[in-house]
């Protein structure tokens, strides 16, 4: 399998995120990507080449443009406010509030289009941001020319990442923007299972109206888990969506038998959509060990998972998303990856 | 005048905010409501008496219950989570997330409910949070036993807490909470009068679709300043309410002579509706050396301020919001007390 990857996302390193009432050192942090590649490279498991760059347009397919703009231009005009560090909101969306504007200042932009106080802008947050975008929609191109399977080695996370909203990690949601791209490509149905740990909110909200895109979630409890404020059962999609987003809530402390039931019933609901691709959000927080995660998952139920994805029998390329126990992250990753292969 | 204070606002204390990027200490601070008590002794303002108690159904006639219980219990929880300082969110609202479900969860809870990281629920913020709405119901029963005026010397502040949100140091809208109170004691039509540096978003959400309660605000430029979502001048009611939400965005920097002629408009726009009671939500971090606002007024005008509302001529109210320069904030919310009494 080709993996994707440069190192352009070490641009962005988060200063910091609140945690339990306190600011805190950042989860996601570069070492995450630098570890997968390396256990890629020690397991032999295939070429590793650079993204190429694409234009904005296939950005601006998924999102709306004032927010990729916030995403290039906030951190200068957060400097020249006298500040450091990254552009983070003080205050934030809530009901009652206009959503038929967009304030004209910093702060109003940055309250306007972000969810939480951990995902900063920083001076050179953007080249990472388009060069994970990047990644993705370069493997992207390797499915829709007739490779079985590729990995974009993404960094920063997109899943979070709604069309008009950014938080939880992620700024652009590389694989809504990667799926958009196939279609136009060609492809007429695009499958996307999320095996991450948390809701994948922002690639439900992308797809919820539309049949092209089935989105399928396996993750923490919203009751009990972030994004908390979606990822329940009964959002089964609206409109020409009605019937294509199925979401798989289980409990904190899920161990493998109870997760492995959810993605059989995932994996039939992809089965019987017939997607001439499947994109999976590759998250490896489901791991016992993670540290900001609740499921029980072991190192080799991760190559079960892999020889599952394989058993669909479609071309599929691999996103990745969270996975925060960094001493662990490359296994978990490489064991989808090859357990997908081998099958 | 009457003053209604006591000292259990001290129960709530802010172990600080999140601005420009880093967790600094709070600006909302307990001396701001003991310096504005010692000037009213200074300057023999009148009698200050505690407030009495009264039952949750006040509040709740405003309030989602839910939120109020969250005031109650969310430190207990928190700190059965292992945390300490103030309970806190660490994600919040966006565009996209669903509003027809209350997550179960503390940290979705609060994310559900606040818009911001820095109105934080403190092990003892309730007895505070209740004393002041406790003033503010007080004082308007002064009111509506006859006297011509009295000063609610509420902390926390209010004006920026909406039905089922709360932040901007704000957790129960007292100006709204006394507004409901004097309509309950015979009131047919109350105008706020909002004069702090910062909309009064939640008032303004409050009765936003009601005619009972005319909703008057000079501010900062929301395009410019906190809250940035809501305060633009096209605000005018909605439904019932149509016609009854008259907003004065002014520049940042603006003078008195400037703020003078809003503060004209909106008494006229009060005059026209002929309220029975007048309800003044007073900040004064329209104060030229406010730490964090950007209006430019001076001791003096806080005088004319007083002494114009007084010629409205009806029974007014005066609710505590904001001021952050606390070694001139005696000083300045006297010389609007006593300009009114005075006039
Ligand atoms: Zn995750
Ligand atoms: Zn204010």
């Amino acid at each position: 399998m080709r993996t994707i990857f440069n190192a352009d996302h070490r641009f962005h390193q988060s200063p910091g995120e609140l945690l339990n009432g306190a600011y805190v050192p950042a989860f996601e942090k570069p070492e995450r990507a630098d570890l997968i590649r390396a256990e890629i490279e020690r397991a032999r498991l295939g070429e590793i080449s650079a993204p190429q760059p694409y234009p904005l347009s296939k950005l601006t397919a998924i999102h709306d443009a004032g927010m990729i703009d916030l995403f290039q231009h906030a951190y200068a005009e957060w400097q020249e406010a006298g500040r450091s560090g990254g552009a983070i909101p003080f205050t934030f969306g809530t009901r009652g509030v206009r959503e038929d504007r967009v304030p004209r200042c910093l702060d109003g932009k940055l309250a306007y289009y972000s969810f939480d106080a951990g995902t900063p802008i920083t001076p050179t947050s953007w080249r990472a941001i388009k060069s994970s975008a990047d990644t993705a929609l370069t493997a992207s191109s390797l499915i829709t020319q007739g490779e079985r399977s590729a990995f974009a080695l993404c960094r920063p996370p997109g899943h979070h990442a709604g069309t008009d909203h950014y938080g939880g990690y992620c700024f652009l949601n590389n694989a809504a923007i990667a799926a958009q791209a196939m279609l136009g490509d060609g492809a007429a149905r695009i499958a996307i299972l999320d095996i991450d740990y948390h809701h994948g909110n922002g690639t439900q909200q992308i797809f919820y109206r539309r049949n092209d895109v089935l989105f399928v979630s396996i993750h923490g409890d919203p009751d009990a888990e972030f994004p908390y404020r979606l990822g329940f059962a009964d959002e089964t999609g609206a409109a020409d969506g009605e019937g294509m987003n199925a979401n798989y809530p289980l409990p904190l402390g899920t161990e493998w038998p109870a997760w492995s039931a959810a993605l059989n019933h995932g994996l039939t609901r992809i089965q019987t959509y017939r997607p001439d691709i499947v994109i999976v959000s590759l998250g490896v927080d489901t791991y016992k060990h993670d540290p900001i995660s609740q499921f029980r998952l072991e190192r080799e139920h991760f190559t079960r998972i892999g020889e599952r994805i394989a058993s669909l029998a479609r071309p599929t390329m691999f996103v990745m998303e969270g996975g925060y126990a960094v001493e662990d992250i490359g296994i978990n990753v490489v064991n989808v990856l090859s357990g997908f292969e081998t099958a």
